[in-house]
């Protein structure tokens, strides 16, 4: 079966069983307005944040791992996405609207003690002499260059694929009112994916992937194994 | 690219990313001794037993929604994985080893209020007038017919994917020493795959999918999406 | 200090610290509208219900552990509560004024496997032989005379003291838009206490203990220890 | 009831309750042995490490919240904890012998976004401009002076009462092989007894609470509502 075939039977069943749930959009069709329903209309700025903060106050956004020993190559990390350097642009672009419209932003990222022992079993062999990938107050740790946390916005700390798993997350959005969610990253069958169903299992009501603002180490995989 | 190149992509991205912590076996080749690196020696039934028991005690095999109404076509259910009632042998096949070993089973069931209130959100239109998918008490939400708990073996209810999504399961294992285990059952892109990946999250040490007692509703997904 | 002064502070540590977000009420003044700030007013029921229903939407009362077992001397279950089964009433009236409101009702249990399993380490001698204190299917586990699960009524079974412990109850709540919760049954030091604390680090806006209809095994811990 | 026969009360309930699975210990009965069921005996700086090492590598230590904001009245925090102060060197001293035995030490501390979004609803009024108790990064989440975290030893950070709310404590402590714990810090009726109930609930197999090294604001709490 040729590849786009397999990519359109994919869709196809996600449509099936996420229903209207979950969401898979280009950065550009979710801008303009695609993931609401109804375009932002282009207005002072002052009122524009304004009838944003009203119209957005439900979603939050979650930068998922774009850390430097996954996107930058010369972190030389064995944890490198390949594609993860390509996208961050798409990222940085996603984030800025997302200020714009007054989104709650989480920065979701993995920081690792020294010695590997928060780290999955399978991952433990990369940490020795207290280095490893993204251990915690390290270089690779960092978000890749361009990125910036700012006030207002929130960091979270995880140590697995998913965001939500053993993590605060759930708590400070439901808290918060959050109800649905846009996620951004890497990498797809990974952490993207985890989140995703996660998130799918806590009852959001939309849960929207940016599709070229997320990576993943082999794109065909990214295509065929999307969620 | 052909189905069985993308395949093969998918295995080589597994085989880099879970190392020897995911194993994916035929029944064949796991039943023969391949999932524990050594063959079960045939010696008169008493004594095999207790040589298994004493072998396998730290394994547990997880037999995910094996359900009327996702297996059992006369159901007539929304639910239905088209490929479900084909490998019931096969995952009869893989408890009837399992017992003869001495492994710990565990049936996990999905069983929903008549309102619908504890399923995931996308999935509550199917609920009304008191039925639905796998209500609790109903015809559907039996085990498939050849299917049977055994006393010892332990009954496990969830209400999303994942077997350890906000249940005691991984309680139960970790408290009885349960360090590996194994899965069959259905369907690969959703049940199985997320109770593959929390288990690993949780860090189990070996988590094997026997591949021929899964199933999926569309065969190309469970090839190319199937960790 | 006497018992009474021992209670006040108790109570003064509790205002000091929760504020209002943990109420403890008789059940006579929260019955009155005391739980709410304001009168439930008397009006033709099938009028008095659809006010009540759109007012209580909110909330939900658990009712927790009302098990045999528990409550019930005639049992002779090493699990027996000594203050349990004079409560009984208080709880009953407690579950019938929930109805008249519409208040959505949790009828959290207590169900173990016969070997002991799924049971607290401290608490797996008292099982052997298929018995032990509340064991699935047996007497013991049924809810206590006069106290029976309505339709609409939801039951959650759990295995450790809090009701939210490795349980989907949070979910079920927030999904169903639940902020408030009243907490009736046994045993005040151990479940109740526990279910609160979860409760509020859950972020439930009101955690409400009707102080009369719940029970401890020695009535001056549950006076000293209240929360 | 005098308070000694209260505290009485309360302890003999605890025996009955939770049997040889909790304990509460003096500092010196505890270091003297008293928690392992015998001595550790004196023996050459560096063998004594190594026999140490093994005789209680199943063994963390948890030192919850031993931050300026609880025990330093000189920060004028709302969170004070009246006795916190007080108990500091004895803190320090349990941590210098766990050091000795090479026991696993864990730093429990909670770090509070500045917006105070992932603090208790019932603490939110303390957090505006940016400050309140605790904020990641402010003097006021250092752990109090004469603590300090030394390479080897982990920092784990919460945003409830209990260390394994919402975290990934149990995951760490789990797949190092820990099954015993040792408690001390602050406070006894909100932290410690909720740390301590979850760990109960979470099948860890001794837990010890050091008594002389734990505080509550106010000592008759603290011995009435011990656990």
């Amino acid at each position: 079966m040729p590849s786009h075939l397999a990519l359109l039977s994919c869709l196809l069943v996600l449509v099936l069983s996420f229903d209207k749930f979950l969401f898979h959009y280009l950065r550009r069709r979710w801008f303009s307005g695609g993931g609401s329903g109804a375009t932002v209309p282009r207005a002072p700025a002052k009122s524009r944040r304004t009838m944003a903060a009203a119209k957005w106050s439900e979603t939050a956004m979650l930068v998922i791992d774009m850390q430097k020993d996954f996107v930058d190559p010369a972190m030389r990390s064995p944890m490198l996405v390949a594609g993860g350097e390509a996208v961050v642009p798409a990222v940085a672009e996603a984030v800025a609207v997302a200020r714009e419209r007054g989104i709650f932003l989480v920065w979701v990222v993995r920081e690792h003690d020294p010695s590997g022992r928060d780290v999955e079993l399978f991952r433990r062999q990369h940490y020795s002499g207290g280095k490893g990938p993204t251990v915690k107050g390290l270089k690779g740790a960092e978000l890749a260059d361009g990125l910036v946390i700012k006030e207002g916005e929130y960091k979270l700390v995880k140590t697995r694929f998913s965001a939500f798993f053993a993590t605060h997350l759930d708590s400070v959005l439901k808290t918060a009112g959050i109800k649905n969610l846009v996620i951004v990253g890497v990498q797809t069958p990974n952490c993207i994916r985890q989140t995703v169903f996660d998130a799918v299992a806590l009852d959001y009501e939309k849960v929207t992937v940016l599709i070229d603002a997320t990576a993943a180490a082999r794109p065909e995989i990214h295509l065929y194994c999307h969620v």
